[in-house]
């Protein structure tokens, strides 16, 4: 459970609309449905046109990161590739067999086949590259795809405010509509720039970060399979791979 | 057919004007001939100076893209090349020169060729790199076209406002004449604002996606023929390619 | 000629006009002579500080490149290294002698030196690759003299506007003065924008184009030189750069 | 101590505070509670939701660089390289244990151990680059939480000063509110842009130079264990190593 | 002396101040202490804060380029090192030994020196490249203060601005001063706009172009050091060093 996540929220939301509410704002002058179905319908409608439908699922299920990011323990997983170590020297990279085919995480057992089914080390470095390279920039633009989103809230929500602006002019000449009606063509404003700065971007950003640390758990298990592959020892191997601790 | 296109598209047309109508506004206010001439003249003025011809003529045809994306599939690609490698196993390289004559994909076909006329792994590998890139370049460059439409519309669509208000300010002592004027002229930014945002941009970056997806293809192809070049056994190239189904 | 250019800047032009001209506007209202100092002065004086005298030069003698842009014929380019294969093959490297004193290119020119010269493959491509580089970033930086006119043209026309709305406020208390001056103001922003973006920034992505394309002729050259000095078959230099018709 | 930190943030606020007061203004028109709530608690809560747990930490942590930035001392690092060398030279690598076992810079001690222990150059010099471009990474990212920061802000001060104008709006018919009602929304912008351009930005572009002046350190400190694993003699290091001081 | 960057710098002011006067402004309306002070006093406490010590010095020193930009002549450079290459021939690496005691360009000299001591082509490239790009950072770093400040000076500008007009304001029911007050707050975003565009990027443009310059005479000189120390003939040399003149 990530707490940041939440906490960032509700703070960001608290001290506008707090502040707002300090300075002698109404709560609900910032609520305007119109405004609401402009900014979010016009933002998702530009973010479904450009995003493929395979990457709009993973833009989906990627969500639940925010609040849940994907644990990613490099303590053990040395420890796993120290394990790996010792039964290669134990039992020869046949004694890898077995582990192979209980290990759950599907990277890890792929490279461990490769391994096992006695590849080059160059080889089992070029395959795991490239697939683990696939899969950060799947999920790049997974991540990509909220900070796409944060790109077209502000500029969505500038539509709904000229709109509502050229609304407001056919009334010109009654200056007593002329306040509330650009107030409600304010909200528009609010809602992207809001929207975008306090929910899409950095929703983005975090996931960005949670997708380069997976890549670097994916970096950490190559390296440790490369080593193996080259029958360093596990004391050594252990050494080596103490870096991706920092 | 891509379904999210055209839901895309719809979505965001219909929350904006049906935003605006919730709000009050008339549809017929966002109407304005004049407006659309300076806004998508203005731009296709810029994208057509900037773009050589052979680059427009691409543009043009990528555009079909949006609706209907470039069917890549990496299962049967893989399949495809596990078949070339099986073939070259039993029957050696010459066995391929039937593959490479009946081949429909130019790409392939081109490797299949430098394949069967018994060029090194790493000349292959060149050859074919070099081509690939040029292909991404070219495509990258036509769907740029419609990034680049993007950023125009909205700084031409400040033209056409701006030109609106240098008309209005004409009349700035009869009030009653003013509040129309400047409807008229917020119409030309929200024009480029509109058509950047929900169209230009959107399709620029769904074609970016596709032309990526098509360089990830061929980068399939290139690994496949050099396993086969190297004599790898078709099951070690299968799991090989497997990490492109990712 | 590339007639693309032509209609590029005519479309433009007439658009944004013949808009105006349909929503009532006048076009002597969008003619301004202390606008035009304003934004073409503050421009070319910007421009002027930050570009060295030969880029000055090199970018002045590219202008012509927008209106008929240099002819890179890559068929031809094959040919003739094609042809040059063939003199080496028959008459050996020295063969090769001759072609050289007679080639107009002066880049193909010095390759055939290299090579007549007896240099190793990798010291004709690390010498040529360098130059080729160091022609590539001169053009480069020659054509993004435009787009520096196209960043610093908007940001001028601000300051004119601003500069306008300044000798506007000290005549804020006679309403009738007002609306003109402002508009007058207002023709150094469309000035700044209508320049950067409708001639300026295009002409310097038109150019940059022009330049990429050159250089991709040019590794068309290094390739092929390579590929003679390797001792590759005539027909297998064919296959290997025919990837540059794409 | 950094003594220019603190002379920046000095001159940057007393020129804007003093500015405004030769121009008749009242500080305490820029003292506003309500708009610092929304700007800072806004973009505080952006920052937080976006950032993990770990990196929030390293951001606050390398604060204090900003008035004390971590010395490093080039000159010395080479000295303590070169002292190494001699010690290799007299003693042998395992000379270098006991220097190992007292370093201080973990850093260091780490390519020590892996010296002694008889690895390879290369080695050494992956396992130390991995390590340091990790370390680099994190400092990076935490440098950019400032950066970030500053991006945030002036979008939570455009979204204060729109509620305030909202507020505003609704006494639009009574002119003598609508004057301080607007300055009050104004405070919003400046503290936005303020906050982002007289401190996080800045911030964050010291910070960022103290993290690549620490990765250069440890450039430093690779290639001396590099050219020590290699034998060479300690005047041939010093000579190397002499381009970081520049 | 560099007269681009003086007429450059005279162009720009001479266009703007010229072009108000024709509109009938009068220069007195751009002259403003208070606003002066907030924008350069801002601007410089924003770099001041984020430069480190020798960052500002190297800054500073950097200016003069401006007037008269470092003399890099490649042609001459090429000449000496044909002439080094002759004296190799001759009386062999040793021969070189004095003209490294008495040549003027300190990375020429250690080149020189490095060549004497008889390193390996690898090492003296590795040592060289290292030196040459932590002098090109160095220094493009100190290029970019000007950029930073182009980049703080109009956002300072507009903090300016909105101080003024919040000043303006209080007196919002007086038509007659609300003119004047606006018209002072509109110099401060001015003076940002002006001095960023006409004066801190074109000389951040500028010095980066020098900078470059020397990075590539760098270059000029290892590769030129590289193909002694492989013992090629001068007359090679100087054909593969001529691409530097382009």
């Amino acid at each position: 459970m990530d707490v940041l996540s939440i906490i960032g929220i509700i703070l960001g939301f608290t001290a506008i609309i707090g502040g707002n509410y300090l300075e002698g704002g109404h709560i609900d002058a910032l609520i305007n449905l119109p405004a609401a179905i402009i900014v979010l319908g016009g933002t998702i409608g530009a973010v479904t046109l450009q995003t493929p439908w395979h990457g709009l699922q993973r833009s989906m299920s990627m969500l639940v990161w925010v609040l849940s990011p994907p644990r990613v323990a490099f303590r053990s997983g040395i420890d796993k590739v120290v394990g790996w170590a010792q039964s290669a020297r134990k039992e020869g990279l046949l004694g890898l067999e077995a582990l192979a085919d209980t290990e759950a995480d599907l990277f890890a057992r792929k490279g461990l086949q490769l391994l096992v089914d006695g590849n080059e080390p160059e080889t089992i470095r070029n395959v795991m590259e490239v697939e683990s390279g696939l899969i950060e920039q799947r999920d790049v633009d997974a991540a990509r795809f909220y900070e796409a989103m944060g790109g077209y809230a502000p500029t969505v929500g500038i539509i709904g405010a000229v709109m509502g602006l050229i609304h407001v002019m056919g009334n010109l000449s009654d200056p007593s509509k002329l306040g509330p009606g650009i107030a409600v063509a304010f909200v528009a404003t609010i809602y992207g720039v809001g929207f975008a700065n306090l929910i899409f971007i950095p929703i983005g950003s975090k996931l960005k970060d949670c997708v380069r640390n997976e890549a670097k758990f994916r970096d950490l298990i190559i390296e440790g399979l490369i080593s193996i592959a080259d029958g360093e020892n596990p004391r050594a191997i252990e050494l080596k791979l103490s870096g991706y601790l920092r």
